[in-house]
């Protein structure tokens, strides 16, 4: 048991996982939690897919990064530069480590399917380390077309890709990374 | 001191509150907290204004629901009709009696800044929830166009709203909206 304050602190960005499997039983525990978070107007659009085949996972990762190559090239999308030495090294995989990613995905037609799938996310990120687990929303492994594997995947035409969500047993829990004061514009009060 | 649990059950969307006010030195508690969220690069774009001011909030509420009605009416955008009525209403406050709403705000120019206003919104909702404090994203709240009002929040041209909370202590807070099973499109195993 933990305050909430404790949570945050253990709510880190984990890319190094220990060997150990997480039970599917336990990653449909935070799918249900995930279920409470809030979308607008209650439409609940967020769909999963649970990815726990490490060869699968390599095949994603490959797709991932052949497909930001390719639009950094075409120019449809600008990487940093640091990016695009990470993702020619055949060797990295987005994914790192992880034994589990959750991918959370949903109707293209559905507006704020960017905002719905992020509150989903924090949940899920918040109930992984409820549970002693670690996750981190790997955006560079959102890129997945290779027909077959998104057909693997199940996803249908008229979904896109909100978040890849590792999820595994962390190696270790490190400080936030640093962050700034919050930048607050303005306060104003009734008697300005 | 509550588990996770616990909290998913507190984090209700909340629309009547208590008539006592949040001290501004809760608030910035709970903002401070907010840093924590994760962002895209951990680039931490977002920004936040803290309106206290009653009169305030009903002027904001004015003009984000003509600028609603005004962009429905122009076909800019596609009002459920059950929102129109509302928003006709001159005597409803998309606030509701709120005595405190923050704004989390953050340049256009951040491709990933929904994602990173969302994540930000949660941990702001969840920050609240745990000091028994009631929040509840209102979309209807962030069409401010006036360039007086924007003045006064002390937002430049280069920002935008990407989501208004309302804070207060809950009159009640109601078990959850229905919710439907987390919908598992696939999950992939080792053995598949």
């Amino acid at each position: 048991m933990m305050t909430f304050s404790e949570l945050l602190q253990k709510r880190r960005a984990i890319r190094d996982f220990e060997e150990k499997e997480v039970p599917l039983k336990i990653v449909e525990e935070i799918l249900q939690e995930a279920t409470l978070a809030p979308s607008a107007s209650n439409n609940q659009p967020c769909r999963f897919v649970v990815v726990q085949c490490r060869k699968t996972i390599k095949a994603l990762s490959d797709d991932s990064k052949a497909n930001l190559l390719q639009d950094n090239a075409d120019k449809k999308i600008k990487l940093n530069p640091d990016y695009v030495t990470f993702l020619q090294n055949e060797n990295f995989n987005v994914f790192y480590n992880a034994s589990c990613v959750i991918y959370i995905v949903g109707a293209k037609s559905v507006g704020s399917l960017d905002v719905d799938g992020a509150l989903a996310a924090s949940y899920i990120m918040f109930s992984a380390a409820a549970r002693g687990l670690g996750t981190c929303w790997v955006a560079l492994g959102a890129n997945i077309r290779d027909p077959k594997l998104r057909a693997e995947l199940g996803i249908p035409d008229s979904c896109r890709i909100v978040a890849p969500i590792i999820l595994g047993y962390p190696k270790a829990i490190s400080a936030p990374s640093e962050r700034h004061a919050p930048d607050i514009l303005r306060v104003i009060t009734e008697a300005r």
